[in-house]
């Protein structure tokens, strides 16, 4: 066969804004296994089919639910859309609209814009998390939807769900909580985020961040089946009746890896990556701290700090995987690729071009 | 490390009615060696976000494009429903429709729910093709998309596209063309369906299917980049202006895979698999109705037979991956993994069977 040269896969040695990282190595083992698997056929694919299932329990676990209903999907922005989707179909308003802190993920305006659902942001209070009052504010009898953010992109915060919860069930809203990012963090904390600590109806959650699994494998949970048939359309030709997934074909090495990563780290080592990667961002904290630095305390192992104007620049330049929020402020996701090693080169790196 | 044992994914060696297949070699291993990027932040792993756009590029190639506009989907629902909320985005109707034949696939019925877009599904007429005439009587003002398909799932058939196009320019539309299946076949048949041959705006093309990739590859190709642009939104925390794919994280190994498959096997490797796959759909057309039983004379490698009524569980029981259309005909995938002592051996066991 002809031999083909691919460029490089790019490591991971300067990439310190992505919540992508390396899948574990059993999850990896997993997704080269059932690679040609598609789960979007279970009466083709049927062992891929059985690890979905097991998948999604598994992810109840996580997320204290003892029957979850939901799929593995192609990642969070799926399982937001789908959502938006299930609230939309399942209200009975004429000019839907979904309530959200400003600090939702883009995908919520995808969302919005494809489901032609009106999205009303409304700003976070202090320390970047929602406000419930602010977003009773605008919450009318046309809101199908209250979303909470759990472990938010900019600044790693856990909204008040609890309160946000109620907000829903005062205005006959559902609530969802996108815990993409906090999933596989927050059952270390004491914050109050999952279906065990309110009434919430549904939640995105992606092993293939935190969870160590391979891309592409994102989670959709629900309380309650109904919320799924408001997704399921017919499937005519396939040994199933219906399909409740935004995608088609499915990637069966994103359930496989998605499957073993849970098997093997929940929960003790998720917890210890948890702890190891806390540990790490509260260091690099009192580092970037004791240069002069503005940094949001850390709830999350997720380190927002406001660098001098040019220095974000200078540091892309240097090959660094950075990114910034909308106000300016570089996220440093501590995620398992991340060493201090790291950390020390790169702040190596700001002392030499800090002005 | 815990050892973890998945159960064994399903080998292929009896599955016949799947558009998915072993990917190729070079395929896997460019999957397995992009297994952890994501295309979806191309400021952080930019040279998979090359390796997209050069796939792209050569999908042009098949599609008969000098100039592509698009990106790797994540299957072909993404397409299907990319391509009708462009068209829906770029009309200025207040009640749109999309008029398709009941040949397209049902995830255009995904897409018309979701995009809250009304769908006229039309009548196939001989030889189960889509019919202008039909189309055309249920098109109007508010039509925004004609949508036609070249290789469909249940029959393999290829629509006339350049009079569905000419429609659609009658009427105002955008034309999309679905060639998720016929993609990587039609390029070898003198059929017209593509970017070259009739003025069409947008194309599903799927590499995971009869291109060889890994799964998750689709593909959204279209003439003009004012598409591309219907479909954008701002990504606030990317360093990239905007977002115009519906995934958000997305798997870099599809599109690595893609672009391997492609370089090494486009064009000669594909029409090698073509000729043979029509050979062989050619001879187990001959072998069923040599038993007596109504074929469809399959003009992809595609063969739709009517059974005895109970011979498809019978079959389905006997272990054979099958499945039927929405008339209870079966419905034989020729791909790259079907052989003919496979096939021998499930005409064995439907003569084992037949009653």
């Amino acid at each position: 066969m002809t031999r083909f040269q691919a460029p490089e896969p790019q490591s991971f040695d300067k990439v310190l804004s992505s919540m992508c990282t390396e899948p574990a190595p059993v999850a990896r083992r997993a997704a080269e296994e059932f690679l040609a698997t598609n789960p979007g056929d279970p009466g083709t694919f049927k062992s891929v089919a059985g690890l979905e299932q097991e998948t999604i329990s598994l992810l109840g676990d996580v997320v204290g639910l003892d029957d979850p209903q939901g799929y593995v999907t192609a990642g969070g922005t799926e399982a937001n859309i789908q959502a938006v989707r299930a609230a939309r179909n399942l209200a009975d308003v004429s000019a839907p609209n979904i309530v959200a802190p400003e600090s939702a993920h883009f995908s919520l305006q995808k969302a919005a814009e494809l489901l032609d659902v009106e999205l009303r942001r409304v700003e976070t209070g202090a320390d970047h998390r929602a406000d419930p009052e602010a977003m009773a504010a605008v919450a009318d009898a046309e809101t199908v939807l209250i979303f909470c953010v759990a472990g938010s992109t900019e600044y790693g915060r856990v909204d008040p769900i609890p309160a946000l919860a109620e907000l829903a069930d005062s205005v006959g809203a559902r609530c969802h909580v996108d815990a993409a990012f906090g999933g596989f963090l927050l059952p270390f904390t004491d914050a109050e985020w999952h279906f065990g600590h309110a009434p919430i109806d549904s939640m995105t959650i992606d092993p293939h961040k935190v969870g160590r699994a391979a891309i592409p494998a994102g989670g959709f949970l629900a309380r309650d089946d109904s919320v799924l048939d408001a997704l399921a359309v017919e499937t005519p030709y396939l040994e199933s009746a219906t399909q409740a997934s935004l995608g088609g074909t499915r990637s069966g090495a994103g359930v496989a890896s998605a499957h073993a990563a849970l098997q093997v780290l929940w929960p003790e080592g998720y917890r210890a990556a948890f702890e190891r990667n806390m540990d790490l961002a509260t260091w690099v904290t009192g580092e970037l701290e004791s240069r002069g630095y503005p940094v949001s305390q850390p709830t999350l192992p997720l380190v927002t700090w406001v660098p001098e104007s040019e220095l974000f620049e200078a540091l892309r330049a240097a090959g660094w995987k950075i990114a910034r929020t909308r106000t300016g402020a570089i996220r440093l996701v501590i995620m398992p690729h991340v060493t201090k090693s790291m950390l020390e080169s790169f702040l190596a790196d700001v002392d030499q071009r800090r002005s």
